[in-house]
């Protein structure tokens, strides 16, 4: 089991120790974008020195705020490290004298070369290859920000962190066994649907952002929106009727009466056959610390659904990321 | 013409001359949310001393973040005031010793009761009054926040807005001449619509989240999401084909380009009478400030397609308000 972050985070890292950092910009676009909500959610429960903000790669260079300048770091994420917006939204950060550090597969992309510091990561979903999720987006994240709360706010949750981490692939595993019969019964259900919506809170927010957006429109060219737990009440749920269909990720973070509010009015003005509920409370996190359950269930959510996402392709006769028509496929757009 | 801030804003500004603040969390739900997307953006252009969150009310007091404190400015907003969730936040953010203002219709409301200060405002959607926009939701929170500005900042921008505010309403005047006839236009081929997309950037993005979740959604049972046009290109694209409907806001801040480059890969790959596109350039907004053009761009926007919203309801026989089942009719959610 690790018990020290990677070489590449303590060198990210390092600077922290003569430059104070007040403010926290998480950038990047897409799916890569989604997991900064977890970032954000740690540091907000976490730090009084530290504020944050989630922005989209080119809205933050357009908008370029004013506070982006020496007390910054600016933390951006792109799989492949092409992504244009992202590689322009770091040069943009080091031009204001701010601290950048990509998240990347590949330390040799334009992204890594634009950003002060790079973290290495691994993924999957788009390699195929199987990975240890210790090894995610995600993880990485998390890592870089204890080490932040760490030099910035004197808590160390190193220790606890890396522990959870080791234990989270085990727990996905388990967990795909959980949802296993549960997703051969929902997809012939949803299979014919026009629309699916992904209701989360907290954390796994932006796990159903990603799911609705870059699974279920980009691959499957479902209508979908990611719906804020609380949010739902305020328009989003007139939609709901006996043919709507709605997934519920409820996780076990302090939003969790959020979810679960939605989760019993859907159950009561929707079909129980369209409402799709995975529950962290049906899992085996045991092996996780208690503090950071909350912030891997969004990884859980992911992968387990992503399962969920090849049956539905399957029986669409939709290939997933064949399927797409745009991206990858057309270029100078 | 106004030359001075209201006075219930000067008196909710007093505090900060012997408070330092350096925190604003923006906090509603639903759309009284939505036009915390200007306020912040509003805040990201202009204040080096102020970082700044939008959250859902609920969302809020669940994740309690660690920088709530004496430091922090809470501003909340609640049209009739009795949103259960923003008085709580209200509640929560007093208990933590932040500065509270609440905006409202109603002074006597539980949220103002909840709350150090409330500001009023009007409202025409829910009363059916006539109202000037200068005394709108979204004029109120930028008076207030220019107020903020000033007395954290020192950058005086008083003038400049209550000039702008004044000259808004005529300009939304004007705006319904220009679109009247594309609404007509276009009303007949979204009526049989199953979902519609509304695409904004930058403070036009809370105008396109309001429209898609608490009037297509809410009151005429779309399927429909916010899309923020950079986000667009990194999944929901993929749903576009001749057949999507897609609203696109396009306003004059820096963040335009986004919007545009959205708008032309709509209009190569969709169909021209399912992309109804409302551009500020076609308006006459040469009375307002072009500092502060961006900023008033949604109330033109929003209350231009609340007109285009009427059209779609008396096809579909579908009634605005009166057309929604849960919210206002059932209790006990």
């Amino acid at each position: 089991m690790k018990t020290e972050l990677n070489r590449d985070i303590e060198a990210a890292l390092q600077p922290l120790s003569a430059r104070p950092i007040s403010h926290v910009f998480l950038v990047a676009c897409g799916g890569s974008l989604s997991i900064m909500q977890g970032g954000k959610y740690f540091i907000d429960r976490h730090s009084t020195k530290l504020s944050s903000d989630i922005f989209n790669a080119d809205d933050f260079v357009c908008r370029a705020p004013q506070r982006l300048g020496r007390n910054a770091l600016v933390i951006l994420c792109s799989q492949t490290g092409t992504t244009r917006e992202t590689a322009r939204a770091a040069q943009h950060a080091r031009e204001k004298g701010a601290l950048t550090v990509a998240m990347t597969l590949d330390p040799a992309s334009p992204l890594a070369k634009a950003s002060d510091f790079t973290v290495a990561y691994q993924a999957s979903y788009t390699t195929g290859i199987a990975i240890d999720a210790a090894d995610s987006n995600y993880a990485v994240l998390y890592m870089l920000l204890t080490g932040v709360l760490r030099a910035t706010d004197g808590i160390d949750l190193v220790a606890p962190v890396l522990t959870s981490l080791s234990a989270l692939q085990p727990a996905i595993d388990r967990a795909h066994q959980v949802f296993a019969d549960r997703f051969a019964d929902f997809a012939p259900h949803f299979k014919d649907k026009s629309a699916i919506y992904t209701l989360a809170s907290g954390p796994s927010y932006g796990a159903a952002y990603s799911f609705s957006t870059c699974v279920l429109m980009e691959m499957q060219w479902y209508d979908s929106q990611a719906v804020h737990a609380n949010e739902f009440f305020h328009g989003p749920f007139e939609v709901v009727d006996k043919n709507a269909a709605f997934i519920v990720l409820i996780g076990s973070d302090e939003t969790r009466r959020l979810a679960e509010r939605a989760r019993d009015f859907l159950l009561r003005y929707g079909a129980e056959s369209n409402i799709l509920i995975l529950d962290s409370a049906e899992l085996d996190l045991s092996a996780i610390d208690a503090r950071f359950r909350g912030y891997v269930e969004p990884l859980v959510f992911f992968d387990t659904l992503w399962k969920f996402a090849y049956r539905l392709a399957d029986l669409r006769r939709q290939p997933m990321l064949e399927g797409r028509r745009y991206m990858k496929k057309i270029s100078n757009y």
